[in-house]
């Protein structure tokens, strides 16, 4: 018979609550509930800020849920398993998934999808097994956010909602594995599959979008073309792998005839990842009849209805959209911090800013002024 | 030195004229000029009327060009040969393409695409090489039809838009290769590449839709849903491999939430065949989360605007869409001649009325009534 763990008992830590939208974080004590069976907590080490955790802090598109601990990019130390759970241990490294992998349903046992029907992107607030708080502050219940909630010390999540991985990886920087850096190489490997000598437009030039430029360039793209309004994306992005850099500012014709024009009628493939519908129809303007191929990853913070006309798809186009990067989190994101390890890919030059978790809300700040890429926030030791 | 052959005089016969939109067709002696350079004279043997034809005469989306001569999906034989024309000589038996291929662009030499960038499908009503006409009636120019014009006893294409085909393969079957059965059986095959055992909904069971059953089902697929307002087609759907007929107007539920429910979240493709920018949003609403397909092969009637919630594509759908299903045109529509000499697959079901060229009109009236799948209409011999 296998022996069951031990119920940890609450525990009382550090918090960043957002009380309302779009107001500052405020560090508060909060009581952070025992694992429930299946589940495990975990103390937080890094935490890295997301644009959507902006966004949906912001409440510009997504469902208003306050009091709430957002987070959803982080690496941490398993510090008690719920019942049930044999697949972690205390001590082990992890880090959080926004979506998660039951193992076990049509998605998971399918190699074509990575959307769990049992444990997927949790909007709500609550978690996936009883749609409970784990978080409570004198008593009333504080939200999850994607039932993951890193600025916190200590969170809980579903043990499938994280990933084990080498202890000996530095989770103060593989934490950006959690969720964009992932989404970008993975846009480009799995769901657009990037040949070499193709030509590649990037729309965003953020840790997503340069996570893709990174991936197209390991494919061996030809040129990868980078769109962005904010001028300060030029050299970071040639880091990545960046050939041309656009800004659409400085052009009188709209930016997909730029493309059209340099690429002799369109790139082979387009990225979206801005998180804006209107330029999802750009992106597929800029990819060339027959076989060009858009692919969509931001989540929009206005107008969630894309728009295009037909005869851009009857020429030939194709639009794809995927969750994290079409990865299945549990099963392939160890990998990824594999080749970190191995050095094929990049991460330590996404983080421009490393923060104390006390002064998180200057995280927020500086992703709202578009002067970061990643800022890892790191917890109390 | 090539001997170059002798250019023949002007021909006057007889044309079914279009000289207003939604007018019935005129029987007209129109003059047919002689072939220009690379392109080729036609005696039209049997052409079949497509929807398309009948969408662009009652010019409810496309430019509105009269007097004009309709027709595109067509059987005939050469009758005499331009300048420079070597592959064609007079008394081939040839299908008109409305969609060409010139074998040199960037698209003709890569597999991957069939929007010839030379001989593409042609909008204004005059021919690739010359922007003219070939048509004149006392004078005055008669246009064309994607560059095609089958409604006429004699026409003139590009060598470019015709493929020579078997002499032993039946002119009065085989001309709907031309259009609609090729474009939904390569929306099948070649485009969406259904596979074995998975499901399959169709939108709007006409040539087309019908077409891309009859592709799923040699592919194999498990189960093929046809969804269309016309209750006359619940016999002709299952004779072309669709499983289960669904009437939109016959359930409370929007058809799109009667779909996910029998096929447990959602088809592994769907197509919309329907020509109606709204059923794209309904067809990609209709297939799974992680790997749904949606192929649109439509041309919409009136609003040209596809409109799709972002979170469809976010959880991991692919809209897709293509002319004439993807073939090459002149590389791949003879090897479905020979598919169909052998039996492999299903043509003269799809016609059901044979009509003398005289009474056209009697063929429009059947389209715009859904009574008819195809009308082969016979030129005079």
């Amino acid at each position: 018979m296998q022996e069951q763990p031990i119920s940890a008992g609450v525990i009382t830590c550090k918090a960043a609550v957002a009380w309302e939208a779009g107001e500052p974080l405020v560090m508060e004590e909060v009581e952070v509930s025992p694992p429930q069976p299946m589940e495990i907590r975990i103390k937080v080490a890094f935490t890295a800020l997301c644009r959507s955790d902006v966004t949906s802090w912001q409440s510009q598109a997504l469902n208003s849920i306050f009091p709430r601990i957002f987070g959803h990019e982080a690496s941490g130390i398993v510090e008690s398993v719920g019942q049930g759970v044999t697949e972690f241990k205390e001590g082990d490294h992890v880090l959080t998934l926004f979506t998660g992998e039951c193992m076990r349903c049509k998605h998971c046992t399918s190699a074509k999808s990575n959307m769990c029907q049992v444990l997927g992107f949790k909007r709500n607030g609550v978690m996936h097994s009883d749609q409970k708080t784990r978080f409570s502050l004198k008593g009333k219940p504080i939200y999850h956010f994607c039932a993951v909630s890193s600025f916190s010390e200590y969170t809980v999540v579903h043990s499938g909602c994280a990933a084990k991985i080498s202890s000996i990886a530095p989770l103060e920087r593989i934490c950006l594995l959690s969720c964009g850096v992932s989404a970008g190489l993975g846009a480009a490997w799995k769901v657009a599959d990037v040949s070499e000598g193709s030509t590649v437009v990037i729309f965003g030039l953020g840790t997503v979008g340069l996570s893709v430029a990174q991936g197209a360039r390991l494919r061996g793209a030809s040129r990868i073309i980078g769109v962005d309004t904010n001028p300060g994306k030029r050299d970071q992005a040639s880091a990545f792998g960046v050939t041309d850099f656009l800004n659409p500012d400085e052009f009188e014709e709209p930016i997909q005839q730029v493309v059209k024009r340099i690429t002799d009628g369109g790139a082979d493939y387009s990225f979206e990842c801005v998180g804006d519908t209107e330029m999802i129809t750009t992106a597929l303007q800029s990819c060339c009849e027959g076989w060009g191929q858009t692919v969509t990853l931001g989540v929009p913070k206005a107008k969630p209805e894309i728009t295009a006309h037909f005869s851009l798809f009857l020429s030939g186009r194709t639009l794809r959209g995927s969750l994290f990067g079409g990865w299945k989190p549990k099963s392939d994101i160890p990998s990824l911090v594999e080749m970190y390890m191995n050095k094929e890919i990049q991460i330590d030059e996404f983080v421009t800013h490393d923060i104390p978790f006390e002064d998180i809300n200057r995280a927020f700040d500086l992703m709202k002024q578009g002067k970061c890429l990643r800022c890892v926030i790191h917890l109390p030791k």
